[in-house]
């Protein structure tokens, strides 16, 4: 059984084997220091330039950074080491693998390296410390995410990413040849997260990869996408679904501020949101109402908020309610796609969820019944017979349902108060950026 | 808050509304039964013909199976209703969505319709309960296989989708025009969870798409399967790889035995498998031998296993150390990938992973030294060339490390001994089957 770094010191005094990479060497004239890490911690190696050593000695002066090692010896107390006040004391030293003396990037800075030299050697630039915490964080909000649908009755689904037809007339897809047919990749699981409503699933949530052929060189546009999506049935309106997503999110960001709270805010300096306040539901209408009255701004776009408007809603509900979360409800149905139900004052019965400053998801109510949602698909322009096994859905009975979904590395973004989308993502697809 | 027709019978004596499938209908001469259904369960409905309910009667009169409703009412005692004695009495009806009184397939019958019929009208042959019970059972394996990589210190990868090269020379691929430059979709997540491994992230998951673009129309073939993959680094042999994966599926499979057991057996007949016993491991060599001195069986193939031969030594394991579960390890170079590590003896350090009579897993320590990587490359007739991206993930130090991929469907398969794919995935995607 491998000992990690941070295990180690639970194992003092015994002879150890230990492996790492090279985080630092110090030469001195009477003995070598060199920092091991692994994804746990680090750890002080200290070999003293003697006799004895001449063989530990050589290895070490011909060690690059970043190099793998192997290494024998005892972990022994010693108050005077900065490092955790302990330092290993080597026999045997393997290198297991060689980097060279020379790294493209320099791991320790950051902004020593365009971001785009960054991308190009991701592998390194993911061994920042930073890097380390941010995906441990997303892999525990992931975890959190799925144990609360788990534990509420959901089902899974993996909903097809190559598809016949595009989900939304209009937008951007990829487009490949499949055995002769054509077909595209998946912007988005909305549709076959619908078809499980039909299906009788009753709760399902699917957490995959969305694609979009956007030609889009923003900070916050990506050609390949990790969706989250919910969806449930039986619904009353949408705000059954408001109320799915703001106890989950809760439960969410509880875990992860419980859990992991204090690191962040030690190495990062930033605090994990406080989901703990009920988010406001504030309708478009009177949301700019108060941005007019209360900050004086007004804008041209009746149906919709611009980004500086979602700024000053947020900055009003944090000081009114101290949430970072506020729900808009009652969109106008002609700034909503042709799916969403209308409430009865012809309102889309749908809603944005802003978070921090910025618009995370938007949620509605779906319509469920063949002939309105035929009539919603001719009154956005758009033609019925190409949303033909769309419609096939809602042949043989489906429930009244509506669901979620949103972009997970935005909302990494905006936890992390990152501000550009390829530092938020394993691995970043844009429209010039297919490599590594 | 909406309440499901299992939690219904909390609610019994009060002022209710429900909401369901329509399951059943017996229209008698003086009453009229129907059963409702949702994702939670079953529950009956009764009116009587009186005058009061005229109009309900009528509502019902004029109701076709799987249609949905909302009904208003109470829940009452009734020891004479065979469907757990009670008996809903409705005030109102409301008809929520309609479905055609002739419906394309019998869902109550599987075996009244052809499986591509079914197929076609995947949403539903979906509402049949044993799918339903299926694919909460994946839900509950999905988040217990998470659930251990999370507390084992795991972080959660989503490696790219859309990819410059192929994974694995040679095998069947998607492509697509990428902005221009081709592209194609990724076979498996192999290559960039080796990636992470070179990031130190130590220890990572994905549970996500891979694509393959083989005509192949097998019972186990699909273009689109979901794979579960996992990588460690720090390991000192192929034995530490299969270590964790049989204490993680060890602990899987206890809580879909301890969880969904009963209702599995009950349900299906089908006897989840205990998996507590040790997994045996046996080289290869020596399974032929026990395979041959035992069944009397002989294979033309020195380096592989026939699906024979595996059924054979699974029913070997399974007398011998009551485990359906055994490692077969110490495979020939030959037939293992170029990425594999060789043993001190030549061997590819790797093993197979057979569970109830079939192979389901290949593990393996990976070469992570890009000298004798690429000697490999070249020993496999293959050229570096084509494989620089991956091996400049070696280029800069990287641990020894291996893992283990499996298809999700062909594990369900096993473990829930369905024959075909087509039916253990959500929606299927096959050469000549891109819909729904």
């Amino acid at each position: 059984m491998r000992i990690t770094l941070k295990e180690a010191e639970n194992h003092k005094g015994e002879q150890l084997t230990l492996q790492g990479f090279v985080d630092n060497i110090r030469d001195l004239q009477y003995v070598q220091f060199v920092i091991l890490k692994d994804e746990t911690g680090k750890l002080q190696m200290t070999v003293e330039k003697n006799e004895e050593n001449k063989q530990l000695v050589q290895i070490i002066s011909n060690l690059s950074l970043e190099s793998t090692v192997k290494v024998e010896g005892k972990l022994l107390d010693s108050p005077k080491v900065k490092l955790r006040a302990m330092e290993f004391i080597p026999t045997q030293i393997e290198i297991t693998s060689q980097a060279p003396m020379e790294l493209p990037i320099d791991i320790k800075n950051k902004d020593a390296a365009l971001r785009e030299t960054r991308l190009d050697y991701r592998l390194l630039d993911l061994r920042r410390e930073e890097n380390n915490l941010f995906f441990r964080a997303q892999t525990l909000l992931l975890n959190a995410m799925r144990n609360y649908w788990y534990q509420n009755g959901f089902i899974e689904i993996n909903s097809p990413k190559i598809c016949a037809q595009a989900a939304e007339s209009g937008a951007e897809v990829f487009h490949l040849d499949y055995f002769g047919t054509p077909a595209c990749l998946s912007q988005s699981p909305q549709f076959y997260k619908q078809m499980a409503m039909a299906a009788n699933f009753g709760k399902v949530f699917e957490i995959g990869p969305a694609f979009r052929a956007e030609n889009s060189h923003t900070s916050y546009h990506a050609t390949e996408i990790q969706m989250v999506d919910a969806e449930i049935s039986w619904i009353t309106s949408c705000s059954d679904v408001m109320d799915m997503e703001e106890e989950w999110l809760r439960y969410a960001f509880r875990e992860l501020k419980e859990k992991m709270g204090e690191e962040i805010k030690e190495k990062m300096g930033i605090e994990i949101t406080d989901a703990t306040a009920p988010f406001p539901r504030i309708p478009l209408e009177e949301a700019k109402k108060i941005i007019q009255e209360k900050y004086h701004f007004e804008s041209d776009r009746k149906d919709d908020l611009e980004r500086q408007e979602e700024a000053l809603i947020c900055k009003y509900v944090k000081e009114k309610y101290n949430s970072d979360f506020v729900f808009i409800t009652k969109w106008p149905f002609s700034a909503r796609p042709f799916y969403h139900m209308k409430d009865k004052d012809g309102y889309s019965d749908s809603y944005d969820l802003l978070y921090k400053g910025l618009e995370i998801t938007t949620g509605a109510q779906r319509e469920h019944r063949k002939d309105v949602l035929e009539a919603q698909i001719k009154e956005k322009g758009l033609d019925p017979k190409d949303f033909e096994f769309y419609l096939d859905f809602f042949k043989y009975g489906c429930p009244p349902h509506g669901g979620f979904g949103f972009g997970l590395a935005r909302v990494m973004m905006q936890i992390f108060e990152i501000d550009n989308i390829r530092e938020a993502t394993y691995i970043y697809r844009g429209p010039t950026r297919l490599n590594p």
